[in-house]
């Protein structure tokens, strides 16, 4: 049994091929690259185009990770889709895979369902999937999948499941949001994730787990870095760094930005490649980017060794 | 090749087994009482809870349904999924099938892409199948999808693929956005078919080609016989009748209710079940539901003959 996760990961940004093939050894360069500086693999969430992924290629592309040697105990894929048997069949898989735990997604295509189908939703998969190890993050992120998880929903949930059920990330951006959740449920063994760095101090000092955001795919060893420092008198300055990192990032378009940058620091331009409906950075926004970047004194270090092993 | 697709479409509901597998065989038969009544099929719809079903899943009822005797001709499947790999995959193999056409989905899980994304999404996968034979209808359904489908793309997908692009089903429930569709396109050999039967009559009037909606899974002869008297002067007066009944089912959850429906007029209590997110209508809904049926006369004929066949 993997130990309960915690800190900082990233929803690893998934390369592709020219024929938009993912490609998995960069994948797993790339994963390997956050471990070492201490970043948890949120495997398949939405910065990673999980869902512009088959459910087939989530299943090759988590194997191949696992074959590369990428611990499965530092992992929480994603497993949740719109579509009651591929959830089951990817959170069985990650299960039996090792992973650590998975970040579930609701049902999502249909908008406005009752909390009574969301209910039914997860239980379905947690039965079939039936397996003691299981450890379910609730992944809310009402601005992309416009399917909320309200807190009766959740303490139903944690009531029926309190093994299965470990947690949550919340990609609401409404830290009074999260808030309400540490106050409801952190006491229960329900960690609490932030959905971005952004909240990362706020949420360890109400009690949460720490973050799984975006850009600790870009600066993972200082998002980290305050994760183990939270209780130092530099935290709130820490903080500010990151934020404004964050803040040259999320001015752009975050997962073709992230991408661009990592194909610039790793000197790999490969990497640049989203699979539709993403676009790629154009040439002109790639350069504001990487001018930002240079004028705050941001790096990538260690990428180009990375893309050479 | 089929010929091309006009009048009245259902997207048909997908009846489940007690354990939620699709069950072909009652969903052949709804297929062909659908058929018998002038009704096409535009299975794997919205209405068909299709995004609760994997990729695997519909390409085997699509199999099972050929196999039963329905012919492919008169379908029109919805191929469109958040992944640019599984959507390659259904249409490639509706064509295969010989599919008059396929309904596609924008890949729906990131909200607010760029049109330019959206063109490429499509490009990619009218260029992976390759087939001189694929028809696609773009499926415009803001309100469930949240991914819009603006005129300037369109124009954009029909000025450089012709021939596969065929047409559009506007389900924004805005007329006005029909209009407009008609106005720039249906000059062009670009077929629009109203989201529901309430534009039914607009539509055709106005130079559409006909509707693809839910309450056709319930009201196929009546709905059919306004598409063959469009004409004629009780024209108005036979699209009041069908708001009627659209009205009933859309005072309450649409499939549920549908589903409720048909369990009730074909004596087939199976029919009620629905996959989660879903949830079935209760005792006292489905008394509700019918009860206003019954007071409006409505009733579905020969579904206990097909369910007894």
């Amino acid at each position: 049994m993997p130990a309960r996760l915690q800190g900082v990961l990233a929803p690893v940004v998934t390369p592709f091929r020219p024929d938009l093939a993912p490609d998995a050894e960069r994948f797993a360069r790339h994963c390997r690259w956050l471990l070492d500086r201490g970043v948890g693999l949120a495997v398949f969430g939405t910065n990673s185009e999980a869902n512009s992924l088959s459910a087939g290629e989530r299943v090759d592309l988590l194997d191949a990770l696992i074959a590369a040697g990428i611990p499965a105990a530092r992992m929480m894929p994603g497993t949740g889709t719109c579509a009651l048997t591929d959830t089951v069949r990817l959170t069985a898989h990650a299960v039996q895979a090792g992973c650590a735990g998975v970040l579930m997604l609701p049902s999502f295509y249909y908008k406005g369902v009752s909390d009574e189908g969301l209910y039914r939703s997860y239980a379905e998969v947690i039965e079939r999937v039936g397996d003691a190890r299981l450890r379910v993050y609730l992944y809310h992120i009402p601005p992309v999948s416009q399917v909320p998880l309200s807190l009766p929903l959740i303490e139903r949930l944690l009531r029926a499941y309190p093994q299965a059920i470990a947690g949550v990330k919340d990609s609401s951006g409404d830290w009074s949001n999260t808030k309400a959740m540490l106050n409801a449920f952190a006491g229960q063994g329900f960690d609490v994730f932030a959905g971005s760095e952004t909240f990362l101090l706020a949420n360890l000092r109400h009690g949460g787990r720490g973050c799984i955001s975006a850009t600790a795919n870009v600066n993972p060893a200082a998002i980290h870095a305050l994760f183990e420092h939270w209780r130092d008198d530099d935290a709130d300055a820490r903080q500010q760094r990151l934020d404004a990192v964050r803040g040259v990032f999320q001015r752009r378009p975050m997962i073709a930005a992230m991408k661009a940058a990592i194909a610039h620091f790793g000197g790999d331009p490969a990497w640049a490649t989203v699979r539709p409906p993403l676009t790629p950075l154009g040439a002109a926004e790639t350069g504001a980017l990487l001018g930002e970047l240079a004028a705050s004194g941001f790096a990538m270090d260690g990428l180009r060794e990375v893309a050479a092993a």
